[in-house]
């Protein structure tokens, strides 16, 4: 299989960390540039001592962030990015021909109105919010394989949205009165250094943040919409818990009739069945983080409640993989042509 | 004001460890027996060395608990036992006099059968449970200062009551499609040697549980149901996450009319305005665990969905404290007619 | 008992913070300062919503630090700040009669010349080092109630010093070859927005970090010196672990004799027995941090080894208290007069 | 490159666990079976979810561990079962023509005198005392390739082996004196439900345990002698940390003459500049777990303390991969002449 020239842009972040470490031992990648503005001219061994045993990270030395110089290095571009930075990068590397990877918001969204109520800055570059495929592979797998532009999904979106797009398209659940309530792992809130995220202020601490109107919410109701065949608007509760890796989301769901534990199975099977990243858990099993974290698998688990009628979904992934490199990833293999597992498991 | 003698029946769990070290410190409070059956013999200090600066702790040893014993020597009794055992105690201890304040849920519920569906066995002495008050002091303050027997509530049930039953009492939430989501650290499961429980199973994890029927579920809807003058059921869903103590929930509600943040705000400060242990947060502020940890203080927040219409409610406590020992320390003092707070700041 | 009018200046980090927590609930002390540049206006429920519950705390606003106001309100002044500040606080404060606790670095040294050589800048008030008392009470009690300026220790030396100086001075061991190897927890590196101890970087990490020459063995070595009669040179090692609070110090140390268990125990009870913050660990307990944190007390256990022929001794302390803010406290109850406990159990 | 057949006896302990991750996704391996006499009779998937994901989990299934049985399935046999145990299944397996890689104890001594002391029974099978060779693979690389038994090091063991024979061997560092420091993660301890290593015993806590005679110290010092020429005693305190995974060690050690950091760098650079798994860090970087944790790497740094004279060597390493199951997976590469690395990067 023909190897391809990648590159990251923005990959000292706990994302763009993940990305390279993923990179570094894809079999059909060679990661050709990392850029960071702050660690410029640094070996990758010098940056992340953990990676300091791949022959590579003592000769790939980060690089300022420049477009035009990468679409000349690399085929295929990761961009791990705040949300409006992302996108000016992402014009001048389509325009070169290179195929874009996005893990910023900047493109997951249809709408540049919506855009610019959720990030309160005009949407920098709208035409190609037509030509970005939300990259959910389990879901736009068709999609992807012809896109030239992936808007990778955030990693509550993909807790929220794998568990319910099922249902919704199979009208099993109302798409009214739903809630998601998530617990995410510090890395979550990026490698900044501010007093919230310090360990002394996280550890034995859990807090919910962000309600009652997270950012991630307009991605999550634009695709649950689009599922839902209506307008969704949901109730999303993040909550910030002592782990560094890891997103548990509870939803809470209304049946459109009187549903049974073999019909939710039935969808869930014919909808993930193969998937070789999603995990429905059967039996007394229920989601556990650390059955996921590391891997770019998400657990997925149900159950009827009889007293009152609600179908409680679970959901379990590791936040830096199913919920952004990883997916990214998985995404670069399916635009690619390559195996969707390679370098994934 | 007068000192009284008081006992602890089983105190070498988590929730007796802190009823001891609220007992040893408290103003008004003669500590005179400590039971555990597999300490007896022992010293305070040597079972809970940070328990050794204190004098009492080189003479004071665990004894067996034997009722008719302690009955003679205390003039108040904790029970911090197991469901179904802490009833065998209580009845010869209330026989002989003394005032009772028991941990576990045998006296929680006003219904036998009830109890008999949640706790799968026949309820062991089914005619103290008109006698017993539900020790929450916020809601029964006048009928614990004249109670004999105290059932001090769970840490789950008090984290949910203490929002909600304003709310309800004041019609200003539907009485149905209560959601409850709560967060508990690790001590809740009390100090099993259980692999469930083992440091490397519980940290870098988190995890639901016991979905969707828990235990405490009883006692929060016959509550709540009293509350709202009609019969409440409620969604509940635990989750295990890696911190010592803390119990966090959110509750999602519906308003029954149009709700202003002002009304909320007022009917909560009518309820609590003037509590010791609950702190009611005003501006931007959250809850968040490590603000009460360590401290009897129920912090409690809300928020107002335009976008769903929804009222969130958010609590944090000490699941140890008010949200168990704390707590019973507080009925305590006012069953003895000492200040509410004593012992306890 | 007479009350004194107490200030804090430095008050939002994590010692301040402590120093605040107990001084609110001193009850010789009116707490009518506190100050910080950045939170200035604010008050103290606002800063901390852990001290919300107390009365104090909707009142009490930050200052901005300024020594002329500040000797004006206070009897007894804390300085929480960092080294070569605190100085230009002191000065001030004691020209005005002022009694000041220092909680820096600055007057804890004897010798100008060293605190050159371990802090890289002059001493800014040379002539107060003789007037400075060193504020480990247990060693320095009749020095601390005659002082007007105490320099309250840091935290690793506390650990190390008061397991060893009752060794040197009774010559049970020797002054040379001594090593201490310490673990901390993170809040020991302040309250400080650092990538270094963001949440994701400390958690499941351990890491040594300052060797060799870790500015706190001047105040170490000054203090063993003194006790040994001879200069004392260590090997000091300090690694930063996953907790929020608590130091373990391993201490290797060379008998000058044939050594007993018994000698040892002696030269301890002789020189700690009647301490109320000292724990000496008799039969098979050791030092853990849980025991200690939230508390005054160091714990000191200690072991033969028959096969080196080495003395081995292990303490356990909280960092912020008896590390910090409590012996701070300690020192200022000595000095006033008043019970050395008070304020703290 | 041929394929052979691997069983795993006693897989449910997280060192076993961890093998069972590392063989499932070896190139060269095919795992025919895991055995475990609580799980048998369940697949892997059931008993392990994380490992749901890999086809092989649905099919295999835990058995009782039979010796005859498994020396019939599989060329290699690992043995992860406690110490004495071990010994029972090495013995009818070597005779049946396995390969036997034994993690427990049981074979890492020359003398089954020593063995009786540090472990409190005779060795079960002292004839094969001579036949094992004790798997270091660094160390001992030309006898594995020829063994038939290896005894996989301990993790501590291995922590401080590795740092240390080197500069033995070249006369760098006095056999005497030595000091070993460890700091160890909770799976250390094993998947024991005890109640010292519960969630809450051990998070915010840090203690040393075992001190002074750790069993380790058997085969620390004997191969320690090997490499000084002369018998060696070492001063060794093991404590328990709040993290998962990881060994961080700190030696002391004195120099034989005045020595400088370019000699060091030198003896290190020789005996491991082209090893795989020892990463020999430069400039001002010092080990640190989360570097190593998930990888077979084992880091290493010195410093010389112009101060004392004394040499500093800190090791960092995952305790359940290079300190366990990944070190003996190096060792069954080697001995069945695969590249060293295949399976662990």
């Amino acid at each position: 299989m023909k190897t391809k020239k990648v590159a990251v842009i923005g990959a000292s972040g706990y994302s763009g960390e993940e990305l390279v470490r993923l990179l570094l031992n894809h079999p059909q990648v060679e990661l050709v540039a990392v850029t960071s503005r702050q660690n410029a001219g640094q070996t990758l061994a010098h940056v992340f001592p953990k990676f300091a045993s791949h022959p590579k990270s003592k000769t790939l030395r980060f690089s300022e962030p420049k477009a035009d110089l990468l679409a000349k290095q690399a085929d295929v571009v990761f961009l791990a990015l705040p949300h409006g930075v992302a996108a000016e990068y992402a014009v001048p590397l389509l325009d070169a021909g290179c195929e874009v990877i996005d893990l910023s918001a900047d493109f997951r969204l249809k709408s540049a109105e919506i855009y610019q109520d959720f990030y309160a800055h005009d949407h920098p570059a709208p035409d190609l919010l037509k030509k970005a495929v939300y990259g959910l592979p389990e879901i736009y797998r068709e999609q992807i394989k012809k896109a030239s532009l992936v808007a990778s999904p955030g990693c509550y979106p993909t807790s929220i949205l794998l568990p319910l797009i099922p249902l919704l398209r199979a009208g099993l659940v109302k798409p009214t009165g739903i809630i998601a309530d998530s617990l995410s792992g510090v890395s979550g809130a990026g490698r900044k250094a501010e007093v919230d995220y310090l360990f002394c202020e996280c550890n034995e601490s859990v807090r919910p943040y962000g309600v009652p109107k997270h950012r991630h919410l307009s991605e999550i109701e634009e695709q649950l919409s689009l599922a839902a065949g209506s307008n969704v608007v949901i109730q999303f509760t993040p909550h910030l818990i002592p782990v560094n890796r890891g997103i548990l989301t509870t939803l809470y769901l209304e049946p459109v009739e009187k549903l049974t534990e073999e019909k939710i199975s039935a969808c869930y099977k014919k909808a993930y069945g193969n998937e070789p990243f999603v995990r429905l858990l059967e039996g007394k099993a229920l989601p556990d983080t650390k059955n996921v974290v590391g891997t770019n698998v998400i657990e997925i688990a149900w159950r009827l409640d009889p007293r009152t009628g609600r179908l409680i979904v679970m959901s379990a992934e590791d936040n830096l993989l199913k919920g952004a490199s990883g997916q990214a990833v998985q995404s670069m293999n399916i635009l690619c042509g390559w195996p969707e597992t390679a370098g994934l498991v």
